[in-house]
Formats: structure tokens, sequence, C-alpha cells
């Protein structure tokens, strides 16, 4: 049988993506990466959820493991409110939020539910993967916005709308990630955040704000500095979306998504066929922590892991990175974003072959994060997973790999 | 804004599914109800399940929440493929296989790989809703094909093929569930099963083979007779799926897909941007219970509990709704199929909510297991969650209502 022929126009323009191509090579045991997407194992809080997981099973027995309803547990869609309304400051009813399993799973229902093909989503330059590859999935059409260390520009952002209008594609939706973005670590000024605000309620662009790292802040980032547009802006169209990927755990698969209860109510149909629920094990859990009062406590100790982390790989920068380019100093997140001197044209995806077989140092090159194939010579560096010792080492091995590489260059 | 507007094509077309509508009325906490669908969480091994999370807790720390890869836990794969090997005779590699997160995603992602618009997928008169409804959100063209109390009628699937390529409609897959379906219960005979291995190959169509209740089995029925489609035909293009939903746990969501490897890869990329991995905690609660031996320790019972409910439910009938219609004797599964007297004309769906306001007493009316609209004379009774004392009663009272519309409409 010909399957190639049987396939769906959309599952014809699927791809691996570029990142999980690399991920056979950057994750070797002797490597020293910071090539890893995911947060570190060792913030998730087991030990408290192996007492919560015990509890819960004493009292609710083979309940635990039965199916929930497809919005969520209603007990965790109330929790889920009341501390995204206290913490994040986004108020939303129990019809404007549904639970979904991961905020990717949360991206894919999106795409699903607004994208046709040839309608135009906007993106920052750069931009998580997982966005621009499942908008691609359903055969958007993706336009890059210039962005800078304060955020998007807005401005750019209307003349891309202008442009995809002129060029036959509806506008839908821009994808934005305003708090210590992956893969740049950006955080948004208040006045790039107001701006953006303004373009989208004119253009009619529904907002999709992805707040995966709003918790993760370092000391002297303030509230304000992390306003999110849905709370400077309640009544926008919004589609909110956050997860406990980062803050408690990434393998429970829950994260939440709050926004206008017509696309909420139709984003619940499709996980009706996407998945009937999420794990009710996962959701209870999760409920349980957060009835606790844990994640308030459990937060600051995860916030100062990372803290410590970015710290040592700001140190290292400095040290060996002088001349070499310019990077977002980490004031969040799991994520430093490296731009290298352009002038020396150097593609960091062949340093990064190199880097891995000779240095066995590993990192995320540019090219994945744009939409258009720009970024080449950009480098995304996580800290998530690296041990304090490495941090220096790993760097100054990669400095004097980028170093000989400008030589070549030149 | 104008949400509506908004919307993709697919979602416009997505609709809250009929059992779905019923939820509110059926599971009322006062209502015998043989209107569910999930297993009973009675048959959850919770306190198995709680020793193995202690254990891996105590060894693998935070990593039992990390993320794993989007095909599923290695292991898991591992320890999937022997035992579907072992026990459902179904043989596949390490690349023809995947883990999902639950059927009803993997039925989700065999819709998106496989059917644009107008395409032709075909299935049981009745089917499960959750196939019949997501295929539909794609936008497909589904034709219902006859079907006996053994099986499909293999004749009719090429008239419909026939039908739908003279209008048009490009036949893609055909959705069978050959062992106790939902809703019918029935069991397939040998020959139904190879004769629609032969019409399918003839015809060019995936047969996407859900066995969903394949091991929930009652006594007196044969390995020979739950032959899987997959083992009687190994080289056929097969999607076969399985779940640990009904003989694990449901709120795991842990399922599985095996078929060639070139569309198991092209739904891999659908899981990829669909929800990345299956709740790793959920995955590798299964490995271990698998992996201790404990699935088939524990299936026994499973089928015991199921099995006692049903002759309960068979028993009942044949006291109280003779002369009223026809049933399928259950060999497996949870559910029992009626099919009253059409020549009545009774339409179970206004039935049912006669018998839930006066009666206190639930099922499924037909109608949502058709594909047009056919079957208002149907209706599915489950004895998954209904206590032994209430079966008798609730069939009484359900044999009275249905003797009383009867009435009514002669």
């Amino acid at each position: 049988m010909d399957f190639e022929a049987l396939f769906s126009a959309d599952a014809r323009v699927m791809q691996p993506s570029l990142i999980r191509r690399l991920t056979g090579l950057v994750n070797q045991p002797d490597v020293i990466s910071f090539a890893a997407g995911s947060p570190s194992a060792e913030t998730f809080p087991y030990s408290r959820l192996t007492e919560i997981y015990h509890d819960l099973a004493t009292v609710e027995k083979g309940r635990l493991f039965q199916y929930s309803v497809t919005r969520g547990n209603a007990e965790l869609v109330e929790a889920v409110r009341e501390r995204t309304a206290r913490v994040q400051g986004v108020a939303a009813s129990a019809d404007e939020t549904m639970i979904v399993s991961g905020s990717q799973q949360g991206l894919d229902f999106i795409g699903r539910v607004l994208l046709d093909p040839g309608d135009a989503a906007f993106v920052e330059k750069p931009s998580f993967p997982g966005g621009i590859d499942t908008f691609a999935t359903y055969r958007a059409r993706l336009f890059g916005v210039t962005s800078h260390d304060d955020g998007m520009d807005a401005e750019d952002l209307a003349r891309r709308v202008r442009e995809a209008r002129a060029a036959g594609h509806r506008p839908k939706l821009v994808y934005v990630i305003p708090n210590f973005q992956n893969p740049s670590g950006r955080l948004w000024s208040l006045e790039r955040r107001r701006a953006l605000l303004e373009v989208a309620r004119a253009e009619n662009l529904l907002i999709v704000e992805d707040d995966a790292y709003g918790e993760l802040y370092f000391d002297g980032v303030t509230t304000e500095q992390r306003s999110r547009l849905k709370a400077l802006d309640p009544e926008a169209p919004i589609l909110y979306m956050s997860t406990y990927s980062k803050t408690l755990a990434a393998g429970l698969r829950v994260a939440w998504i709050m926004g206008p209860a017509p696309v909420i109510s139709r984003l619940v149909l499709a996980k009706e066929v996407g998945d009937l629920c999420t794990s009710t094990l996962s959701q209870k859990l999760t409920l349980e922590f957060l009835r606790r009062g844990w994640m308030d406590e459990h937060l600051p100790g995860v916030r100062a892991f990372y803290q410590h982390k970015a710290q040592l790989v700001d140190a290292a920068l400095h040290k060996h990175f002088r001349g070499l380019g310019r990077w977002t100093p980490p004031r969040g997140g799991l994520f430093v974003w490296v731009e290298l001197e352009s002038a020396y044209a150097i593609d960091t995806w062949p340093v990064l072959e190199a880097s891995v077989a000779e240095d066995k140092v590993a990192f995320i090159p540019g090219k994945p994060f744009f939409v258009g194939g720009v970024g080449r010579h950009c480098l995304r560096l996580s800290y998530s997973n690296v041990t304090d010792d490495n941090i220096d080492k790993g760097l100054e091995k990669l400095s004097r790999r980028l170093r000989a590489a400008r030589e070549s260059v030149v």
C-alpha cells in the first residue's frame, strides 16, 4: 500500500522539528549540555507529591484513576482560577477556563480551532518552535515580527499584518511570550506590551499569550514588569496560557488556557475528540498541591535554583564571550540567548556539530527559532540541566570553538 | 470581536457529542445508571499502583516527573510489544509501535494524518461515537455499513465503497471494533473477520482495528474467537489500537497503536505537535505494573467482575424484556445492546427523558451510535457502574416504561 498517497494534506507538511533532529546529538551522556529545553528534574517536589499520592489513594481509592470531565476537574479549575487571579493578575470565570494536557496541547487545539490553510499567524523573531511548528502543520502562513530586547516591535507587526492581507492571507492571531521567553529569555517592557495590545485591537487579531515562565522571575524583577497582557487589558481577545510543567512537574502534563468563553468552549470540543480528558491522577496531584498551599512555598526554591545557575552562566559569558557577541542578561526563566557578531557570519549549526564531537559541549543553534531561515548567528543556552561546575568549563570551551569558527570565516 | 468568524472550517463543524449532552441528565446521584461508558473504578488496582508509585519515587525521584520522548517511554514500548505479541497475538517492531494518551487521542491523530475533507471513512452500524465524531471533525464523509450480530457485512462494505467513489469521495479507512464492541457488545465471527480483510485489501482501505475490550472476555470465549485482524493477517495495512483504560486505569490515559512504520512515524509527528508526550508518571506506573507481571494476575478479577454483572443483566432481561425486543448475549466487554421490536417504532430518546425523570433509571439511546440518524429503536445498557441490587430493579422499571411507550405508540 502506498501510504504516502493516503496521508492528509496536513500530514504531508508535517516535519520532525529541527530541535528534535538534534536530540541524538545533544543528549549523549558525557556531553555538557546547554541544549535542554526541559526544566530541571531536581526542582520537582517528588516527596511532597508522593505524600499527596498516598493520601489521595487512601481516600479516593479507584476514583483517583477514573476519567475526568473534558474541560478539567471542576475543583482544579477553581484552584487554578483562584491562584491565577491572585498571582498572575488574570481573572477568568469557570467557563473562560480549561485544563489541557500541557501547553503544547493547548497550542495544537488553538491551531486546530482557529487556523485554516493560508491564514496568517504572527510570531516573534525568535519564537518557540512548539508554536511555530504547530501552526505550520495547519498550513497557516507564518510571519516573523521584528523583536527587540524589550519585546515585539508593534509597528513591524502592523506592517506584517498589512503585508499578509495584501498577499491574500487572513490575519488571525499573534503568538507571544512576554515573560522570559523561550528561547530569548526576554522580558517585555510595559510600553511594548501596551503597543501590542493596541495594534492587535486595531488589526482585529486574537492574542495568544504564552506565560510558561512568568513565575520563574529572579530578584529585582517587579510584579508590574511581568504584567500579563490579559491583566493589562482584561477585555481584549486574549487566550492566556500557562502551565505547571516548569513550576511543578513537566511529566504530569497539566496546563491551562483562559480566554473568551466562545473560544474556550470550541477548544473544549477539540479536546473532546482530542484526548477526552487530562490524566485524572495528574490533575488531582496538582489540585492537592495547590490546596495545601505548597505551590507558594515551593516556588521560591525553584526561582533560586534557576537564578543561581543563570548567574553562573552570566559570569562565564562575561569571562569568556567578550567580543564574540551579546546576550540577554537573564532575569527569569531557563534560557540565555546569544547573538554572535553578525559581521563574522558564523553559522552556529555546523559549530554545534564540531562542538559536540570535539569538545563534548552542546547548545541549540538559532535557526529553529526563526520563521524564514534567519538567526544562523544566534544560539540558545539553557542552564536548567548543567551542573554548576560544568557551566564555566563548558562555556570556556564553547567560546574557543566560536573564536576558531570566526577565524576560519575571516 | 466576532469569534465565530475567526473559527477554522474544522471548528465550525465541531458539535458537542450527543452522549455528552446527556451527561447532566444521566449522572444524577439518585439515578440507577446503565448509561456510563466508563469502566468501574472498583476494578482499578489502586493499592498496587500506590505501592509502585512509592517504589518509583524512591528510586527515580524527580525523574519520575520529567518529559518523555514523544513516541513513548522506550521500556514501556518494549513491555507493550512483548505483552501484545504474547497475549493479543499481534507482533510489531519498535518503529511500528507508539504510546498515545488514551485511544481517543489515537483516533484523533489517525483522523488528522489520514483524512482530508470529503474523504470517505466506513464505520459499523452501530459504532463508537468517539470514532464517528472525531472523523467527522476532519470533515470526512462517513458511511455506515450494515453489521450483524457476528460482525460487519463485508459485501455491504464493498457496496458503500463503490457508492462513495461514485459520489467523488476518496475511500481511506474502515473503523472496526471486532471484540465486544462499544456499544453493541458484539464479537465478530472468524468468517466476518476474514471477509473484511479481503474487501479491505481489494478496495485498498486502511483498517483501524480498535481492540479496547478484547481482554475483557467471559468464560467460554476462546482465544481463536477473539483473533485480532492484525494477527490473522500480519501484512495487511492495519492500525491496531488498544488501551489500558479498561484493563488497568482509565484516568492514567495510556494506550497504544501498532501499524505500518510509515504511518506510525507520521502519527508520532502529530503527537509531537499534539501533546509532546504522554504523562511520564502514567507511563512508568503502567510499565512497572506490566514488569511485575501484575497485569496477568489482575485481569481474571476484572473479567469476573464484568461477567458477574453481565449475567445479572442478562437474567433481568430474560425476566423483564420478553417480547420487547432482542439483545446480544454478553460475552465480554461492558455493554449489552437492545433492539426493540421495530414494528412499534419506539424512539428511545424521549423514553430516556421520562425514564430518568419518573423512574430514576438511565441508559443511552441508540441514535448517537449510528451514522445517518437510524437506530432510534435501540439502546445501550452498560453494567460497569450499577450495583448488583439495582440491576434487576432498574431493568424492571425500564421494561415497564418501554411497554408503556409501546402502548402509547400502538
